[in-house]
């Protein structure tokens, strides 16, 4: 089982209040020492585009200056977020060895989000592998797929068109690993199902993590189906931290809290601690003024 | 497939706010025409252990005077929880033909809070249907079975000792339904399956409902095993009312807005609008000073 922990950069990203640097690495600190093993920590993404994580060259070097303390039998790999090939110059010399590159199954979204269509950010993909085979032959490529079951701008996709773009990045691009995001969090497990069917045509399940957000309450139960179907990689975010930019107040990220428990209850063991996991979100969350939107972290934080 | 709201009633219990007749009233009646068709409005308890429901008998007959007004080809069946032939004896009064009884798979569970063993509730329970069926032939008797997974005194419940609950509540005193519940909200799918394999041996499954909370966050991702199972009824509060009185500020009750997005987006029609759902329950929490604890009910909201 791979939990992939994007608090540190999808959970922040879109908040405007800035959190200081020291938080940020307190905060991925803690989650390793909960028992994270893959933490997508920041992006490389222009400061003015998104002021939040320009000092992603700083957490890096901090985190290589001064390694956080996992338990035992656990090493902690860390990702960033390069949206282009500036973005990738400045990662390289960070030393990052993990990327994660985005695009979506709707234009609409793409344009409103990178200002390209999706076959547009395909191109800057193919440079940006090329640049990073180059730089780091043992690198891995992770590649996101918004909206891969409905866009708040499109509507309802079609499986086909998302199956589509993952055969793209899986055969042009021949990425390690691609995330298909429910980015407003409107499926439910039939549309996993479903959407399982049309990518696993073109793509090993072994390649495939799912991104669910809990906007409207189906996150796990989406979880529950694709473990059924023999999925075994998630995206999560501690303390529910990234809320739905299209719905304000409503949740975003399904919560790695949420996502342990329910794992460890079900028994499937992740290594991680649900105590230390959390509290690790806490310094975050303070600094954002905002209360834990996970579940399992407001029970576990009373309990 | 059955909705059974739960909010009037198990939503409202335990807040010590003292909601206005008038505004519960009002949440009934929304509830009705947003096209609920069950609700547990109200409990005969004694208004010395609950005054938040002392206004019981006054619902009712409210709500006899004036029925509100259910969408076409929807009748609303209005039902209250009875703890004793004190409380029976009221019901009775009002016109009552729909009753609720309450006992858990715990002794621990009932003894803090009815002051009984299961043993002496169910003797309690076989008084009660007696009563019940000789001035009601025709009248629905529910038994709910509350900690059917964990008890937050005892620990994991036996799905065997659950099951033996249901067993006697279905021999011994043939209710016309049971409802099992996830009382703290702690169950995952495969506890869900598994105490179905128990029960099924006693109970036909038309005659189970299952109440989930939402805790933990797995309530959704139990109802989609359940139903999968073959199960047909739900029990849910709107607005997700009535937080888990063990963990302040955890979840409590399954949203039922929560449910009905599920069901809806998974092709299962319900006949109610979340648009007026999403509505029905915000006088009761502005009266409450609460927020909504409904996902799917914000994201409606929002939306």
């Amino acid at each position: 089982m791979r939990i992939v922990e994007v608090g540190p950069r999808d959970g922040l990203q879109n908040e405007s209040t800035p959190i200081p640097t020291d938080i940020k690495l307190r905060f991925i600190r803690d989650l390793v020492e909960a028992g994270l093993t893959e933490i997508e920590v920041s992006s490389f993404v222009s400061p003015k585009w998104v002021p939040q994580l320009a000092d992603a060259a700083e957490v890096f070097s901090e985190l290589a200056l001064s390694p956080p303390h996992p338990p035992i039998h656990s090493s902690p790999q860390f990702s960033a977020l390069v949206p282009n090939l500036k973005g990738l110059e400045r990662a390289l010399e960070c030393g990052v060895s993990r990327i994660a590159l985005f695009t979506a199954a709707s234009d609409a979204f793409t344009q409103k989000n990178i200002n390209m269509t999706v076959a547009q950010s395909l191109d800057v993909f193919r440079q940006v592998v090329e640049a990073f085979r180059g730089a780091r032959p043992d690198g891995h490529v992770r590649a996101y797929i918004s909206t891969a079951f409905e866009c708040p701008y499109a509507g309802r996709i079609e499986p086909k068109a998302t199956a589509n773009i993952a055969r793209a990045l899986e055969d042009d691009l021949a990425v390690d690993e691609i995330s298909l995001g429910d980015t407003i969090g409107a499926a439910v497990p039939s549309e996993v199902e479903i959407l399982h069917e049309h990518v696993a045509l073109y793509v090993p399940q072994a390649k495939v993590a799912w991104h669910f957000h809990d906007t409207r309450g189906t996150a796990i139960a989406n979880v529950a189906k694709a473990l059924e179907l023999g999925y075994k990689a998630f995206d999560s975010s501690a303390g529910g931290l990234g809320g739905c930019p299209y719905a304000p107040g409503a949740g975003g990220n399904l919560a790695t809290e949420d996502l342990v428990y329910f794992l460890e209850r079900s028994g499937i063991g992740t290594g991680i601690s649900l105590e230390k996991l959390a509290r690790a979100s806490l310094p975050a969350l303070e600094a954002l003024g905002r209360k834990p939107a996970s579940k399992a972290q407001v029970a576990t934080l009373a309990g």
